[in-house]
């Protein structure tokens, strides 16, 4: 009946970054053939108090960096929110999907009663660690991909349901 | 650093359901206070070749449903999707919240290691319950979930991601 917190922080953390960077390089390759300037998939948006593309895979990294970090008590890099490119969006992804392979599975002992403190726009949050996993981080995480996504399938990038679940079998 | 797999598949389906009930509702209002007829809303995509917002709700409300089910090795009851409203969504919503309540902790002993196999629209899959839960219950839930909320943000309706995780602190 159970499972770890390290399994559902890093392994899911992992996979989604993994296609999340997948989905921007599809991205990149959907701008070339259609010759569509790829700046313009990096600054759209839904909505215009919606965040842009870059800004969403920004947060969907963080949020899986500063998630599984605070998981396993220990303090995440911080990384200047600087991409400009689907390139460089791509390697954000990816960066961050390498930070969580250093991760080892015993810092996540206990992680699922820490109390979990961080600072958010508003205010000092604090949660235990399995609700933080639950409920703040891993639906922040699929917030941002699945809006990530929503962005290019709204401006005619060919994607599917596949591509932000991964289609090789999961470990 | 062991969570349950009750924890992770039936709280979190019951708070999306709820949080995904207060979404519709307050997109209600909305159409109301704006003048809109509400199946606009009902009907609104974000490309012409993805499924309309109550595809998505269904979707959402089968993800948890049937996921839930297969993990507790139980068969879900099977629903219409014949929803034209949005009262008829929040209502879908909010029975499939009650379904999940009537599942009890000790169905998912094991359920980790279980197989799990179902039928998808192009073939028989199977997977064990762990990494079913995790990459594919899961991201299918707040895949759809999310989609629901950037169609609606996408057609003005005031929303904020505080709307998507929950105001109420999770239990």
């Amino acid at each position: 009946m159970k499972i770890s917190m390290y399994d559902a922080a890093v392994t899911t953390g992992i996979r989604m970054m993994t296609n999340l960077a997948s989905v921007l390089e599809k991205a990149a390759q959907d701008a070339a053939a259609r010759k569509i300037d790829p700046e313009v998939f990096v600054g759209a948006r839904l909505a215009p108090d919606m965040f842009p593309l870059s800004r969403q895979v920004q947060i969907a990294s963080d949020s899986v960096k500063l998630g599984a970090a605070r998981l396993a008590g220990v303090t995440a890099p911080s990384w200047e929110d600087d991409e400009k490119t689907l390139p460089e969006l791509v390697e954000r992804a990816r960066k961050t999907a390498r930070y969580l392979e250093t991760l080892r599975p015993e810092q996540f002992d206990g992680a699922e009663a820490r109390a979990v403190r961080w600072k958010s726009r508003s205010a000092e949050r604090e949660m235990q660690g399995l609700p933080y996993l639950l409920h703040q981080m891993l639906p922040n995480v699929h917030f941002h991909c699945t809006t990530t996504y929503d962005i290019l399938r709204h401006n005619g990038v060919e994607l599917g349901k596949m591509d932000y679940l991964g289609r090789d079998p999961p470990a």
